[in-house]
């Protein structure tokens, strides 16, 4: 509240054009006009999140809707698809090639219309949540360059879902909720999760099998630990104490797997036999899979109190705030070597903006609260 | 000789399949199967030169052979654009979404066509090098991603062109070699080069002028480096002086801006503003950057003689042979991390084959012969 939040709002908001500016240097000040429409969503998000569960600050409401009038302005397409870039002004300068700009879309107007009551903003919403829908079996439609000779799908969509389906609860019907939920649980856990790894994999072929390929071999294990904490959360909510079980050993195992023992953090990607991944930032550590982590555990310990996971909590935690916080300038620095030493000071950029830290230290708050109550 | 080339020799062929594997781990052992056609064209156009310029070993022709009839027989579509990837048995995976694969596979058709005297091979040169010309104002046609709100022009294509047109002077009429050159020569010198900073960047407006984003700011001192080779060679062809001291000055400034004061070696990419680029691997120390600088270096000072690019030369070629050949295993890692220790152990992957080690070890070899012998 002292550090981040203070940082979003004296350095993003466009106050000409509407909008966040998401690129901040170290000080915070721009360093890049475009406008990346995940950002924008997350970011409008983010305040109206914090509007409706830690203060009615009408400050937050304005911040949250600075945004949410740039994404209805400038954010979509004449299908109603939302782009991924924008000029500073709101001009479109990439095509909505996938879905998750979308995604973040919807989540932050579903936010925005439980602060604000605007049933036109909770109405698209739900408009946005179904056009993904119907575009989730093929989400880069025209902008697919794989020729369907092997088919893999991605972990994102299902994860983001078991996630985006809560946040919509509010806006659709209960019978929608429950279906997608069971859709999330069942790809999540059963098609992406491996059973003798008990690791989850990026990209899997139709009914789960692995594909022999630099995309089939690929681990993200901080996508795989974050859709954990969504399960967690889901668990809770239907009471499912076995699917938070699977959840947590889940997380542990990923964190096993993925721990660098040498240098400490957690590795960007994997590949599942050993061998080289294509991506070259592979053993960097980055903010948001340690944030994922620090919210899994907590929840995970909230719902087990097992040891293991207290451990691991505080592996991740010590690592975390010893690496990634910058005293001098505030906020968090988004990119470290393999050595947990900074490879780009930016506070923000074309992918990291205000949303990962303040969501994970909301969510962190308020696990330990919980734990404290009882 | 007697490592590099005998590596590939030993380990890449598939002799079921045709064609190459080109994912090598750092024993040489095959760790993927797919076929990159960038890679296939590549180590055909490397055996064909071979036996083409350093001696006529059948066992060279019928290495390129494989590669060439792999190409013929599956990296094409129906519009004769040229696939990314195929398995390994040839079945299309990743669309044409781009020419480069189609430039790989035209100076692979050329090379092979002086080297087996195939006249049909030499049609295939000629009607893909016309195929690249027809798409090479929309070269990614309907995978692009931009709106067209800003149009930027890649360095890549002008660059590649470059090289392109003189491995098919044998193929071309005189007239189109001529034009392109001229085309090529103004591109990169005078669009791409930017006359205040002395660098090359990787993208532009059509008029030449920049653009203040990610892509617009983009450096790739690598690619700016080995463009000047190929102008030198041009300079060479046509008696240009004047040509070959511009190239000269510019690898001079690009590595005076590029190399890594610290650690050694040149960064990957940069951004001319100097802010934080999004490449994550931006620090990284590649193979070929430093092997492109190092052919051009020999071509500059075997014209120039000139002792700042004698100085160069010799930095580069000392960080390069402590950092990057395997002693144990043979051929050279690709990858380092900033540090210069090595970030992937493979021999070959997606974007590594057979190709800028002896290409550049016999560009070296040639220009100081030509220096000894003068």
């Amino acid at each position: 509240m002292n550090d981040i939040i203070p940082f979003w709002e004296d350095h993003s908001i466009d106050t000409i054009n509407g909008g966040y500016y998401t690129c901040l240097d170290t000080k915070g000040d721009v360093y890049d006009t475009d406008k990346f429409i995940w950002l924008q969503g997350r970011q409008a998000w983010t305040f109206s999140m914090l509007y409706n569960k830690v203060g009615k600050h009408g400050k937050w409401l304005d911040i949250s809707k600075i945004g949410i009038d740039f994404l209805i302005d400038h954010a979509m397409d004449e299908n109603n698809n939302f782009y991924f870039s924008t000029t500073k002004e709101g001009t479109p300068l990439v095509q909505p090639y996938n879905i998750f700009s979308d995604c973040f879309a919807a989540m932050a107007f579903s936010q925005y219309a439980i602060a604000s009551g605007d049933d036109g903003v909770k109405e698209l919403a739900k408009r946005t949540y179904f056009n993904i829908l119907k575009r989730k079996d093929d989400p880069k439609g025209i902008y697919t360059k794989t020729t369907g000779a092997i088919r893999l799908k991605g972990f994102s969509l299902p994860m983001i879902l078991s996630n985006l389906v809560l946040e919509l609860e509010d806006v659709l019907d209960p019978e929608e909720v429950e279906k997608t939920i069971d859709f999330s649980i069942n790809e999540v856990m059963n098609v992406f999760l491996d059973r003798d790894s008990g690791l989850i994999y990026e990209n899997v072929l139709p009914d789960g099998s692995h594909d022999d390929s630099f995309e089939g071999r690929l681990l993200n294990p901080g996508h795989g630990i974050e859709a954990m904490w969504f399960m967690i959360d889901i668990g809770a909510r239907r009471k499912d104490g076995g699917l938070i079980r699977k959840a947590t050993e889940t997380i542990l195992n990923i964190l096993e797997h993925s721990w660098d023992n040498e240098y400490g953090g957690i590795y960007y990607f994997l590949d599942a036999k050993g061998h080289p991944p294509q991506q070259l930032e592979w053993d960097q550590k980055l903010w948001w899979v340690h944030l994922e982590s620090l919210v899994a555990l907590a929840k995970a310990y909230g719902h087990t109190k097992d040891e293991r996971v207290r451990h691991w909590y505080e592996k991740v935690h010590t690592y975390s705030w010893e690496h990634f916080p910058d005293p001098e300038h505030g906020e968090w620095f988004g990119y470290l070597n393999r050595r947990g030493e900074v490879l780009l000071d930016l506070k923000g950029g074309k992918w990291k903006g205000c949303f990962h830290v303040p969501r994970a230290m909301y969510q962190c708050w308020k696990s330990f609260e919980k734990i404290e109550s009882k």
